[in-house]
């Protein structure tokens, strides 16, 4: 079909990007709960940020948008921050699982930023 | 873990709202570029209104929130009107698609919403 | 405009929706730096539902959807909650204001979801 | 408050983006009741992707976060190119308004990405 915009390249990355907006939205749940550093108030908000770009870069590539690279630059950029702040955190599977997510996400949102340019 | 609140049950109907997400906003796409009565205001706007409740039913349940079955009884009544809307369109695969992902996404919030009343 | 579907009192819930996804976010914010009981997980999940379901409720409105009584119910359940958490740790001027601007969005989607019916 | 991380600046520009958003939710439902080159699938996409990083963008601001300046960058060029596309099709108040408002919105968007680089 001529209107399929949607490439392998940018189905896989909105799907790296879901995966991330899950962990990471779980993940704020069980920081939550761990209180402590885990749920200190600018982590507990990046972890927001992560889930809210996350979901935003997904949508823009579902759509088949050409502004795309715009959403995956800012995704990717945040999605290294909290892989950072979770790795950091990392003596428990959850932090290690999510810091492992934001990390292969901010991978594929910057090749596909990169690739949009 | 005493603060894992999200079920196998909440996390299946979580995914089928995520598929149901997907499916829409894709199709919705697929419509725009038909044309004619996919393309008509009613319907793409009933398509962006099962996008974004799908996506918030999905996010009630993967934060664990005993205000789920709110969202779902909600997203369970507009996926299923969705559903009826691209099955009289159904002479395509991509609609008979959407229309079935919407189908299912319906019946399995409309349980979710029955077990948290 | 024969296709202008947004009533005045679709764009009054509309705009309070709107505020209350403001006051929650913010008020959220400075739960997490309060901490204590304000930063307990019930409470902060609570929150993020609240901002969730008032900024979908506030886009199916300014839609003109028909299926806005759905969104508006759960958005009056979901408020009335909310404001019922945050008066119990009202003793502070951000928690009153995000109490009362919980109730009275609970009171305005309650009847604009009554109306729908 | 030490925890008050939201300038008068960030308010001002969160809430020029949650002009925008609404502005061009509305517009959408507008173009798709016009048809023509007013609903090609090209525009009303980038319409949903104006509607969607602005409603980010705003929430960055509000939650006061630091990675706010990667969301109000992507913004701003979604915003030009939306402003650009119902600049194009000037002809009906509605449109002119559209442009305007996302125009407005791209440059405060703009300089508070500069601001935060």
């Amino acid at each position: 079909m001529e209107h399929q915009h949607v490439s392998q390249e940018m189905r896989k990355c909105a799907q790296m990007c879901h995966e991330c907006h899950d962990v990471c939205l779980e993940t704020l749940q069980h920081c939550l709960h761990m209180g402590g550093k885990h749920a200190e108030a600018h982590h507990i908000r990046l972890m927001m940020d992560c889930v809210q770009i996350c979901h935003t870069s997904e949508d823009f590539m579902l759509r088949g948008s050409d502004m795309h690279g715009e959403t995956c630059r800012a995704c990717s950029v945040v999605c290294a921050r909290c892989a950072d702040d979770c790795a950091r955190m990392g003596d428990d599977a959850q932090m290690t699982k999510c810091a492992d997510t934001c990390r292969r996400c901010a991978d594929s949102c910057r090749k596909m930023a990169g690739a949009a340019a």
